[in-house]
């Protein structure tokens, strides 16, 4: 046996229509919230519900709304300004990925202070890591793909120097994730089926990873089941609150097996592509899956074909090759029912950039590569990797 | 969807050998520990290397080894006493569930003062209910069973007042579960037989219980496959260190199960029978499982057949019904493969104390009655249960 660790250092809080109870919610942990809302939402019912807790409750509060794909450290340090200056005790974030990212950084930074760059991993230089909490911090999620609300990781955007990295410390998980399904509901059909998607690539991702334990495998294959049963619902009939809530929990335990066992292959094609072409991310992670699978068969046999059985029961009858070599077509059957059908070319990458591409991904995605079942051993072989995949 | 809330307030820490890293655990939470072994422990390797990482790392240490099945009310106010006068500043106990409840009650106990009983739920009664943590508490299980690890109750017998109350509190979590396979090998195969048996109890039975959630779902099924996988092979081969880790790692889903839904009728016969007959609890509970899902259904049947289909995949292609109906005859066989085949007859429950039995069950362990997917209404209903089990 493989020494592991596991642990959920937060409460994850699923309840519809919880939202209107958030002021409830917020009371156990300070008087005056600093609520951080993804614009999208500025002026939605949603917001009002919130406010309207926390008058209810007699909670100070104060917005902020300046969130942006791609949190900048700038933007971050701005608001750790206002939480000082407001005196706010605890941190709501309301939003994806960016929302709750930023807010993890905020509610940290607010406590132990500087700038939040310094708390970041670059390597070879000075970080700033404490070992204590920040100001408490309840995160409600809008899509159901990242899975931040359960990580210890929050990247920052740093685009004076042009380097994205993260601040990765156990003590910046949020206090409480609440997870009210009535807010997913709004979200439209294109969204949700990538964010399904980045969703089921984590948990494959973390479940193939060298660093997959007992813990992870749990959790990856419950979020693969969770996908498996209610993604096309959630697209194909958004109000459906039980899909919803379902495929949030998958999100959620999307989280945890990475902060488990991190991602691989696709996630360190995906991200840089993204950065490249602005791509949607889920979009840009799926791309590659298929390929990366049939280059990495059979490394992983056993694993690929414990997923294609819960994604294609009909095929349990085959052997444990037969069924890892299916997963693939499976795959590529289910984007497309999906609508996620986008190739590396068709969001624009050109076989003339592939060197280039492969050397970022070499130099800026290695940790990534590093956790992948088939070793990866230069830029070369990204570059074959990313050929595949046009 | 019914809203739900999950989280494990607890690092679960597994690794062969790490016992002799206690020292290293523990320094992050104090310097002077008040070590609570389990009597049989007294003497053994296993705390020589603890007690040796102790002083390797200059770490203090006092030991306690009055430690007896179901932990009196008085013994751990005297252990209270003892850490207040040493001045300790963390608890680290190894041993059975015993060890451990008393454990969590006194890291709780010396912080927030008084008598442990106080803080036992009582019907009617003033309880202490402190919403803060205790001393910080290190835990290192030596049978794979109770998964008091990973709940946040504590079981307290008061024989002055004939009663057995918890502490039922989410800040008496210990900070860290410590399993080492290691310790775990020496357990005899009776003994690691009984202690499965409750593990697989546990999970079935928070399964099952009208307080299930999608969280307890997973961890009870993963519970339940981890538990047919190996249950049979650390019987038969005790020191499979791979095997051992696994039903640990079951033994503590498990717990996480029941801390989430509570237990069902199986739980609630077995409890007051290993009390009224010093029969082992695995066995007690075990000895009413098939007679109570024959009870049972047809209320759960897709989860009874869910059970069948991971303990005999052969099922796979029956009915939902029809699979539910053979889990009972799956259960009878392999309990007696494992060796547990005692009946509340063979322990020693005569036909005359039924009523009296009954009357107990249903006045003192109604709560966990209430948790059944089948209501239960009148003591004689449950009488009819407990004659099944003859």
């Amino acid at each position: 046996m493989n020494a592991f660790q596991a642990s959920l250092p937060l409460t994850l809080d699923f309840e519809v229509g919880a939202i209107r109870r958030m002021g409830d919610k917020v009371a156990p942990f300070g008087t005056k919230v600093f609520l951080m809302v993804d614009p999208f939402l500025e002026g939605s019912e949603w917001v009002a519900q919130v406010t309207a807790s926390f008058i209810e409750r007699g909670i100070e509060y104060l917005e902020f709304y300046d969130i942006v794909p791609n949190p900048r450290h700038t933007t971050i340090d701005r608001a750790v300004d206002q939480v000082l200056r407001a005196g706010c005790d605890v941190v709501v974030a309301m939003g994806g990925g960016s929302a709750i990212d930023s807010a993890k950084a905020v509610a940290f930074v607010a406590v132990h202070g500087g700038n939040c760059w310094d708390y970041t991993e670059r390597l070879g230089e000075e970080v700033r890591r404490p070992q204590r909490r920040g100001l408490p911090l309840l995160v409600v999620p809008t899509t159901s793909g990242t899975g931040t609300e359960a990580t210890p990781f929050a990247v920052i955007n740093n685009p004076e120097l042009g380097l994205k990295c993260a601040i990765v410390n156990p003590f910046i998980y949020p206090d409480v994730a609440l997870i009210d399904p009535q807010i997913l509901v709004s979200k439209p059909p294109k969204l949700t089926a990538l964010t399904a998607v980045d969703t089921f690539c984590h948990a494959l991702e973390a479940y193939i990873s060298i660093h997959c334990t007992p813990w992870v495998e749990m959790v990856a294959l419950q979020a693969i089941r969770l996908f498996a049963a209610n993604a096309q619902r959630c697209v194909e009939h958004g109000t459906d609150l039980e899909a919803r809530a379902n495929m949030a929990f998958a999100s959620t335990l999307g989280g945890m097996a990475i902060a488990g066992a991190g991602v691989t292959v696709s996630h360190a094609l995906g991200q840089p592509l993204g950065a490249m072409t602005d791509a949607p991310h889920g979009g840009t992670v799926a791309a590659s899956t298929p390929h990366v699978i049939r280059w990495t068969l059979p490394v992983a046999a056993e694993k690929f074909a414990t997923v294609a059985g819960i994604l294609c029961p009909e095929t349990l009858g085959l052997s444990v090759n037969e069924r890892a070599e299916r997963l693939p077509v499976i795959l590529e059957q289910l984007f497309t029912t999906l609508g996620v059908t986008d190739t590396f070319c068709s969001y624009g990458l050109r076989p003339e950039q592939v060197d280039e591409f492969a050397h970022t991904v070499w130099t800026s995605f290695n940790q990534d590569l590093a956790c992948h079942p088939k070793p990866i051993n230069n830029q070369e072989e990204v570059a074959a990797i990313v050929r595949m995949c046009f």
